[in-house]
C-alpha cells in the first residue's frame, strides 16, 4: 500500500483512464459539465428529416438501416429502448436478465435525435406530427415535429376482446415492465404460500398460473415458467409443489396451431407429460380478481394470470381517418413499396409509410411478426438509401421471404417449422431447442447482448434463477 | 436439420439435462408439480428454533453461519434477499446489474425457513413474535412466531431529521428500489431537458443533481453519477452537458468527515476539479417537489435529491419497553456478548440477542457500518455453534478489528483509509481504486455474483452503461 503522499506519482497506463475526464484544474466556481462532450450536430442534412414513428422490430431496424448522412433521422416512442422480444418470457422468470434484451434507441448513433412521446395526430398537408410526452414530468405536454418522410411503426396493443377485467387483472407480455411484472408475481405467489396459516386451498389457489393463449408467446412463456418451476422453485419451496397448477386456455382446438400439426402435437404432448393442462376450446368470459371465469367450466381461482391472444389497433392507426384500413384487423394498408394508401381513392399518400405490426399490404397479407416486420424495414431501408443515389434503381416492390417459425416448449425442447425453407424441415426436441437459441443469440443486436445473452444462459444453468424479489 | 420424425432418436448427453425432469409418460390428469421435489423438512431440530429477524449485513450472514443440523433457523424480513450495499451506488447509474448485488435469503440454504412479513411485536414471557405480512396480496396478514432464540438484526431506517418533504420527493439509497428509482429518474431528467419546446432554464434546473451527505454513501454515489454522466451520458446528450449540474450539500464543515483529513481533502479537491460543488455548512430546511429551501442559500431547483444523512431507529426498536436503549442514538443496548439488556435491571434478557445498526454495545460504542454488523454476526454465530458442543467454551465477549474504510470518489480512483491497521496507510488515487475494487469484489457473497461483478465492470468499461429506461 502506497503513503497518501505518493498519490501525485501513481498513474494507471493512459489506456485504462482513457474514459476518465482531463484532469488539468479548472476553475473551481465552474457549475456544469459543458466540457465533458464538445460534440455538436449538424441538424439540418440534404435529404431532409425521416420520422420514424416506434422503436419496435420494424422502427429500430429501419433507424439503424437508414443512412445518416443524408438524412436526419428522429425516432418518436413511447419507449427509448427496442425489445428482442423471442426472448422477453425468458427474461419474465430470470433465465436471461431483463438488460440481455435490450437495446437503446439513443445508444445505437448520436445522429438519430430521439423523444420520449407518443403520436397523436398526423397533419398530412403540412407534414407535421402533433405529438405528447409521456415523462412522467412533462407528462400531456404537446410538441409539433415536422417530417420530410413519415414512417409509421407504431406497433399494435394486445387484443382482449373486450373481455371484462382483463387489463385491471390480466399481465400481458409485450414489454420489459410486463416481464418485471410477472416475474415479481410469481414470487410472490409463492412466498403468499408459504407464508404460515395460510389454508391448502389458498395455497393452491395461489399456486394455480393460467396463461390464456396458446400462440408461440403464451406457448413460450409456459415452458419458460414451468422450467423456473421445476429447476428452481421445487428446490426453494419443496413443501408447495403438491400446490403448484398450470394451465393453458385457448379458444382454438389446439396449441400453436399455425404450426405444423405434428409439432403442435409433439408440443401438446411435451405440456401434458410435463403436468401442464391444455384446455382448448375454453371462451373466457371474465376475469376477476384472483378468479377467471371460463363458459365451459366456471370460475376457476388463480395467483397469476398472463393474456397472450393476439393483437388489435394502436388508436393512433384508428385516429387516421386519410389512410386506408384493412376492413377485417383494420390495420393500415399499403402498396407494395410500404406506402400509406389514400382511403378515398386508393393511391398512394405522399412521403409517408407504414410496416410492422400496424401494416399490412393491399392484397398481400403476412403475418403480424418481428420477421415480418424486420424484412419490411430491411427492405425500406434499402429503398430510401438507394433514392439518395442518382443512378437508375429499379424498385421492385416488398416481397417476403419465409424463414419459419421456431417455439420454446420447455425442458430445453423446442419446436422448428421450416417448411417454407423445405418441405421435411420440421423438428421437435433437443436439437430444435439447441437451433432455437443459436438462431435468436444470431439475430440479437448489439455485440454487449451478444455476449451477455450466452453468459446468462450458463449462468442459469450453473446457478439456477435469482430469486429476490423487489 | 433433422427430420421430425427423428426426433425421438435424439437425446443430448446426460450431463445437458440434468436438470429436467423425468421425461417419463405420467398420467395427463395430473394436476400439480407434486413431482418436481421429493424433499421434505424435518421442523423439529434438537437445540430449537433460531428466529432472525433481518436479511442485512448482520442477520444474513448469522443465517449464513449458523449450524443448521442442530438449530431450526427461520428469517423475518420484509425484503427475501440481502443486498451488497457497498456497491449499491454502482448499481443505482448502471455501472452493474441490480441482481449483482443480491442474495437471495432462500437461495442460501433450503434449511432456513423464510416468512416476508414485518415484525410489530416480540412477546418475551411466552417466546413468540408478532408479524404482520407485507406481500401485496397478504397485507397486513398477523402472524406468530415462537422462538427459543430470538436475533433482532432488524436496521434503521433513513434519518430525514423531520425535514418535511424528503419522504415525499427525495431518494434514499438503502435499497435496490431506491438504486431503481434513481436510474430511472437520471434517465428522465435527460429524457425531459431533450424534449423540444423545453426552455434553458428548465434543462438547467432538471440537470440539476443534488446530494444531501456527504459521508460515504453521498460521496460515492455522487462519484458514480458523475462517471455516468461524463462516461456516458456525456456521448448521448452532448447539447445538454453545459446545463447539467451537481452538488453535494452537507451540515459539517467538509465531505468524508470520518475519513483522515489529507483523503477528505483530497476527496474535495477531486470533486471540484471535475466540476461538482461541495456546499459544506448547508442546512436543509424543507424538499419541495422540483425546489429545495437551503438555509444558507434559498430556494434551489433540482431535478433529483437524493438523500442520505444517516440513521434513525427503526419502529419496532423504538416500541421494544423492555430493552435497555442508548440515551443518544436510541439503539438496543447490549452487553459484550450482544444479549439485549432489560431498560429496568440493566441485565441481559434471556434468549435474546440484538447486532446490525440497531443496537449497540454498552459502554462500546461503534459505528453503525456493515463491517461491525458482519463482525458482530460471525461472533455470534461462532457463540451459538460452540453452545451446541459440550466441551467447556469460554466466551470472551465480541470484540471489534477495525480493519479501515474506502469510498470511490470517481474517474476510477478512490480513498482508502486503513490507519487502524496502519498508522500510515492512507492512499487516494488510482491504486487505491483498484484496492477498493478487489476488496469489495473478494466481499461479495455468492460465487454467481462473484462472477457477473467482474463481467459487468468489463462490460461497462467497454460497451458503457445501458439507458433502457424501464
Amino acid at each position: 500500500m502506497q503513503h497518501f503522499s505518493a498519490f501525485t506519482r501513481i498513474r494507471l497506463p493512459s489506456l485504462i483512464i482513457k474514459r476518465s475526464l482531463s484532469t488539468r484544474p479548472i476553475e473551481v466556481t465552474q457549475r456544469s459539465f459543458a466540457n465533458a462532450s464538445n460534440r455538436t450536430r449538424t441538424l439540418a442534412k440534404s435529404h431532409g428529416r425521416i420520422v420514424v414513428l416506434g422503436s419496435g422490430w420494424a422502427g429500430f431496424k429501419l433507424m439503424r438501416d437508414l443512412n445518416k448522412e443524408h438524412y436526419d433521422v428522429t425516432v418518436i416512442s413511447p419507449r427509448n429502448y427496442f425489445v428482442f422480444t423471442p426472448l422477453l418470457a425468458s427474461t419474465a422468470v430470470g433465465t436471461l436478465e431483463f438488460r440481455c434484451i435490450t437495446e437503446p434507441v439513443r445508444g445505437y448513433s448520436k445522429d438519430v435525435d430521439y423523444h420520449q412521446a407518443l403520436c397523436n395526430s398526423v397533419d398530412l398537408e403540412n407534414q407535421l406530427i402533433h405529438c405528447t410526452s409521456n415523462l412522467d414530468d412533462n407528462k400531456g405536454e404537446k410538441f409539433t415535429v415536422d417530417y420530410d418522410k413519415l414512417v409509421i411503426a407504431v406497433g399494435e396493443y394486445s387484443n382482449t376482446f373486450n373481455t371484462p377485467g382483463v387489463k385491471e387483472y390480466g399481465i400481458f407480455l409485450k414489454d420489459i415492465k410486463d416481464a418485471q411484472r410477472i416475474r415479481a408475481r410469481v414470487l410472490e405467489c409463492f412466498e403468499f404460500a408459504a407464508q404460515p396459516g395460510v389454508t391448502d386451498e389458498e395455497k393452491a389457489n395461489k399456486l394455480h398460473f393460467a396463461v390464456v393463449g396458446g400462440g408461440p408467446t403464451g406457448v413460450e412463456f409456459s415452458a419458460e415458467l414451468y422450467d423456473f418451476i421445476t429447476e428452481d422453485l421445487s428446490r426453494l419451496y419443496p413443501q408447495l409443489m403438491e400446490y403448484t397448477r398450470m394451465t393453458v386456455y385457448d379458444v382454438s382446438p389446439s396449441i400453436l396451431g399455425s404450426f405444423d400439426q405434428k409439432l403442435s402435437n409433439y408440443a401438446t404432448q411435451k405440456f401434458e407429460r410435463n403436468g401442464i393442462q391444455i384446455k382448448p376450446g375454453s371462451h373466457v368470459l371474465e376475469v376477476k380478481k384472483d378468479v377467471i371465469s371460463i363458459k365451459e367450466e366456471g370460475e376457476v381461482p388463480y395467483g397469476m394470470l398472463v393474456w397472450s391472444t393476439g393483437l388489435m389497433p394502436n388508436p393512433i392507426v384508428e385516429s387516421m381517418m386519410t389512410a386506408a384500413k384493412d376492413p377485417r384487423t383494420r390495420r393500415i394498408l399499403t402498396d407494395k413499396k410500404l406506402r400509406v394508401l389514400d382511403s378515398k381513392t386508393m393511391e398512394p399518400l405522399k412521403n409517408i409509410y407504414a410496416l410492422g405490426d400496424c401494416a399490412t399490404i393491399k392484397d398481400y397479407n403476412l403475418p403480424a411478426t418481428a420477421q415480418v416486420a424486420s424484412q419490411k424495414a430491411i427492405y425500406l431501408g434499402n429503398e430510401l438509401n438507394a433514392a439518395l443515389k442518382s443512378n437508375s434503381h429499379v424498385d421492385k416492390g416488398f416481397s417476403f421471404e419465409n424463414r419459419g417459425s421456431m417455439a420454446y416448449i420447455g425442458s430445453w425442447q423446442a419446436v422448428v417449422d421450416m417448411r417454407p425453407v423445405h418441405e421435411k424441415a420440421t423438428e421437435g426436441g433437443h436439437m430444435a431447442w439447441m437451433f432455437w437459441r443459436s438462431a435468436y443469440l444470431s439475430m440479437s443486436v448489439s455485440a454487449r447482448n451478444k455476449m451477455l445473452i450466452p453468459m446468462y444462459w450458463c449462468l442459469t444453468w450453473v446457478f439456477g434463477r435469482d430469486i429476490s424479489r423487489f
